[in-house]
């Protein structure tokens, strides 16, 4: 049993809560109330609509004579809870000065009191409720990593290119040579094995047939996504998919996002600030169809989830989380027995559309639209990243985006066939 | 080895482009200029482009000699090669007056002039100039399917609902009962099998791990989509999508595209013009949004396309097809020794993302851009329809399209885990 | 009295309906029936749309047991008329294939058939009625001007270049040197006098109260613009009013629509095809906004309309109109006794809105929405044009557009302050 | 000469810039930093822009040694003025959360102290340095009352509606009935008088002829307004100018901006909140297309701008400014010696279309980009409102917006030939 599952959930709780406060510390109101596109959010919104999931999903559920903080909240903090009501339009976030933060975090602070007083009785409560109350502690670690993106991309649109905090630990090693680690085929099966928690969109645990293949020893890197863009990545469509070559058109891509040329070299915005660009780290910021077309102009393709997922089970939960602090993608270490870098550092994108496991039904109810109602149009990316808790992240977890997202910190790994 | 594989290359292509022409009999040179969506093209630029192909990749690679007919035809007719250069804007195809019907009627006379040269030798030439041949046929076969509903697309703007011929045969038989076929789980193979021509998207063929499963007999008709409608179907999140909730919402979806409220009863567009809904004819001209959230709401999902498969390649490729001059679908017959439709009438949506099959390489070179660069954001469907030559449909089939399309022959059919 | 004014009215009423139905000699069906912008309108439509006013002003009205030639018509070829009902849809004019042009010329000689009964009797007509078919001749000449701007804004669309007719009498002569005519200022009556036709827009006739002021002998041509433009017109947002230079950059404009850079040459779209840019013609297919900015860059301003009227009621109507079947606007003559030019070869932007005259009251009736609800946004351009039938301008008249309107044949001439 | 002209500039100029920092006293930072339309600017950024002026066109230009508080405000604080270099794009004013409101505040004090030092030598300055800052005075005036505008609208977003202050004085007495006030015709000179501060737009003073009318002796009550909405006005075109109809569908307008329906009663959104709508106080936040339907469906008109400024320069310059604390428009009083509330309450729309007044020049360089360059599309408004400072109107003032303007204190008054 994982550290994590041995917490009591009342610590457990405190934890997550406090980490995402923690979260905020650096900013100032004017940072947290602003929303740079419709798929980011307000740093405020962050705070308020993950306790808005407390509220509604469980104190108002199970915590006699509650009363809720404000009546307009139900309908200003749920994000897209069709059985919940009315949502307020994602894209408006952005124009909310009231709740003023401080009213937030007053909110945060009277959801706590109360899930505080329904946790002391942790013991006597229903097993299905304490399943509600752990999945939003998941999700508050997943807005935790949105929190920490959106507000990247907000400074990047600043020309003063405010920096979140001091980079405290400049990465300065070399990035080992690239090596293959070969995987043979057969039935495998992936998915959760039901130890410990996992969205059900993890499941069922299930047999997949994987053909023999082959996996990179670490990220692609800074260095050699430039070499892509040297030989003509972005002006040659035989790179890319039909769709991906429209949007570099479309959208003027010569990059990825938050690089910008500065004379002959390349800064690249970070949560530091404006920086220079280091060649040993993982290229990060890249749309699906960026890292698509960079594995088809190297010779390789990306992974399937289950490839990444048989090969990822076979290595430690370690790597450049969040807790590091340096919220960066650093350089791979040399690999030891497999590939380095599978968690932290980047997400990366698979090949794999983001669709049910077989026999996969969701949850009734509001928490049954958690995930399932997004199984179209996205694209699976695994093994967390620089921004993600890392008690948040296993083997089998499926992120999911769009393939022309780039503001998460997506990078990709290279597959082949053997 | 099938009849049509029998058939002489130079009997085969004066077949297809034949049949291609008879399919604009009904129509005047102003039906044939126009166009009424961007993925729509003008009946005349079906009959440019399928010839364009002959010229660009058969007759100037191997006729020596060979003049372009016109040299603005090269860009003008180019659908999406990059390799081969330039393309005129697609959303622009029904501004094209020049060149007159009649002056692409005479280019493709033109060009199949030389390509009657070229096959005369035809135990001469090169395989892999054949093999470029043939494919030009299927491809021209799915513009035929395409001319056709794009016509319909362009006579549904049309408040004077024009017909494109009288429909000669009214369907008035019952559609049967409901009933499942089951299938055992366990490793399969799909893909083609090498006999006969195959697009490269139905390659290679290779083993997949296929669940226990039962299939419908049938398609979903009319009437059973009726019965979604009237429970409210469009009007409740819970069935849907959320992708497709918003579709339905910014489009205001209330029905099935064609469909027309007319007082108490239902009209629809044909391509005999505005006639009563049957009832017992498949639903058609679904969106895979729709077709999801229908099976949903009826307790069971679409089948992945290695089901599909797996119970289409036990039957034999008989249907509804292009040939029967119906060109709309028809109920169901009394399944014998399997599932019926399964080929013809309307192309079934799959849960399946079009991607490629494992180990899957596109050609080199511009055909090489004819399959692959679109896997992406599409969803297979399987079996063609009633506009679908039956010459040209296979179990391995794949057709594609964006999961929000509706002018193509769509509908689904039912599948549930055992 | 005029000369038009003597005809009789059936005889003018064939002379109109002629001289619609010449322009489309040189037209397929297939040019007839495209639509290129929503600005624009198929040929056909023109055609059908100028029957349906005398349809439905004139036989409806007056023609006792006149029957409709097609119920669905009303609606389809009505182009803004709220009071008659609904519209088909302006932007999709081009999507109607049916009816054909064969058709619509029956409805067309369906409709003069009737017509012809009507005015068989004209001597006994309300005079009230008469007024309708007037105004129905002069609104069916404008569409004939429409008609011919649209055809060229259709066929620039195609690569093919193609030629609406051959251009019989290329003009070789030179523009004269650009002089001055001088205007004393004082109270001046404008707008209509009452004799012969006119819109209701052009009236009533009122004083005004005019500065002193010059008004360049004749229009800017090619050299001058052309000049401005190497002056660098297109890149300084000094010489433009905000909205023009948002819409330079929107737009990527770089020179008059349907100017082509051919190397070191320019060449023009005309309705003879792709011609080399005439120096001496003038500058033509500008908007608002380039007509301004060139004024102001030239030192000078655009007239108002006031003062356009003062000095073109002293001139003659003669000029460059379609009857000359030249369709294109030829160099300037040198000046005699005033301006030449003030009539024929291109539309003059004035500097004033299109706003109602002192005491404008528009019609009751569906007439009524002829010209007043246009009055917002749009600025009025003077003198009529080559696509302008003679007969059908005079000192008063007043076009309209919007300001970045570039498809009609508009360009500018000076005035300056005394 | 007036009170204001008599004042010091340096007094004069502490007066402004105190009464910027007035109005955001009972704004947060959060409040400050959000933009809710491109239209619309942060509270934070009229702050820094209003400074940016003083910086860029009198410190940069005549404090020697003067160095900019910080090299990128350049950019980020230009508003429009191409002479002076690049612009941070309008519509992402609301993405910068830096600098904070605390920054910019003392880059205000940081302008002021070195204004300070310029002004404490006002009588040695150069002439023409004092008319800049003069101008920069009464700009700071117009952004004071955007400002308020725009944060009403910013708030107007927010569901909790809240609110900028408490209304101190609720008006409660009955608008008088409606009176008509006659003015002869005949030759009228107007535009500003050289007396004080004008806006170059506002001359040169002119003659102009008018004819004889009549003006209403208040503008329109919301209870008259509502008469019109409960006649129709909103589905009836027959009202409205084409582009209006057009804008009343495309928006789905059915009420001026900022009406609530609550039941049977009817709510407003104020810079109080929400309140009950009074049937006596002026409509307000209505489109010039509003304006010009009520008018058309009262049987009057607009009146143009010559005949409001007739009427109203012989009026005392009196009325309900910001200076009352109010913010909200009141009803009228009974007219004494002709009409009431000409100035103040609400911008009054006119029919004039904003153009060139005759022999207008702009002045040279940046400062000729003041108002110029708008004289297209726009119409010019007259009078003032509840949020204009006393001291910033005269009979001469020429506003201006678009015609679907309508977050402005806009409304009107009816005109009538005689």
């Amino acid at each position: 049993m994982s550290e994590a599952a041995a917490r009591p959930l009342s610590t457990h709780y405190t934890d997550v809560r406090r980490a995402t406060e923690s979260l905020i510390e650096p900013l100032d109101p004017e940072d947290c109330a602003l929303q740079s596109m419709d798929d980011a959010s307000p740093a405020k919104w962050h705070l308020a609509h993950t306790s808005w999931y407390f509220e509604t999903f469980v104190l108002e559920e199970a915590l006699p004579g509650y009363r809720a903080y404000h009546p307009d909240y139900r309908v200003l903090f749920n994000s897209y809870y069709n059985s919940v009501g009315a949502q307020f339009t994602r894209g408006m976030r952005g124009l909310l000065t009231r709740p003023h933060l401080a009213e937030v975090l007053a909110y945060r602070a009277h959801v706590d009191r109360h899930m505080g007083e329904l946790l002391a009785r942790a013991s006597q409560l229903d097993p299905k409720l304490c399943d509600v109350i752990l999945l939003g502690l998941h999700h508050e670690q997943q807005h935790q990593e949105l929190l920490l993106t959106d507000v990247k991309h907000l400074f990047s649109a600043n020309p003063l290119h405010p920096a979140y905090h001091k980079n405290p630990t400049p990465a300065s090693h070399t990035a080992p040579p690239l090596q293959w680690f070969a995987y043979e085929g057969g039935i495998r099966e992936i998915g959760h094995t039901g130890a410990g928690f996992a969205f059900d969109n993890e499941g069922p645990r299930h047999a997949v047939l994987v053909g023999a293949f082959e996996l990179a020893s670490r990220a692609v890197t800074n260095a050699e996504y430039a070499d892509f863009m040297a030989a003509g990545g972005y002006t040659e469509p035989a790179h890319w998919l039909s769709d991906g070559w429209s949007k570099v058109n479309a959208e003027g891509w010569q990059a990825p996002l938050y690089w910008e040329r500065d004379g002959a070299s390349t800064r690249v915005m970070t949560l530091s600030g404006l920086e220079s660009l280091s060649p040993d780290e993982p290229a990060c910021h890249l749309s699906f169809y960026e890292a698509d077309a960079y594995a088809r102009w190297a010779g390789a393709r990306l992974p399937t989830e289950a490839e990444w997922e048989c090969a990822a089970s076979q290595q430690a939960v370690e790597g450049n989380f969040v807790e590091n602090g340096r919220l960066h993608p650093a350089p791979a270490a040399a690999p030891k027995n497999g590939p380095d870098q599978l968690y932290g550092d980047v997400w990366e994108w698979t090949q794999s559309a983001y669709a049910p496991y077989p026999r996969y039904r969701p949850a009734k109810g509001a928490i049954g639209e958690y995930n399932g109602k997004f199984m179209s149009n996205q694209l699976t990316l695994r093994g967390g990243s620089c921004a993600t808790p890392k008690d948040h992240i296993r083997p089998s977890y499926r992120n999911f985006f769009y393939p022309d997202a780039r503001w998460q910190f997506s990078g990709l790994r290279l597959a082949r066939d053997l």
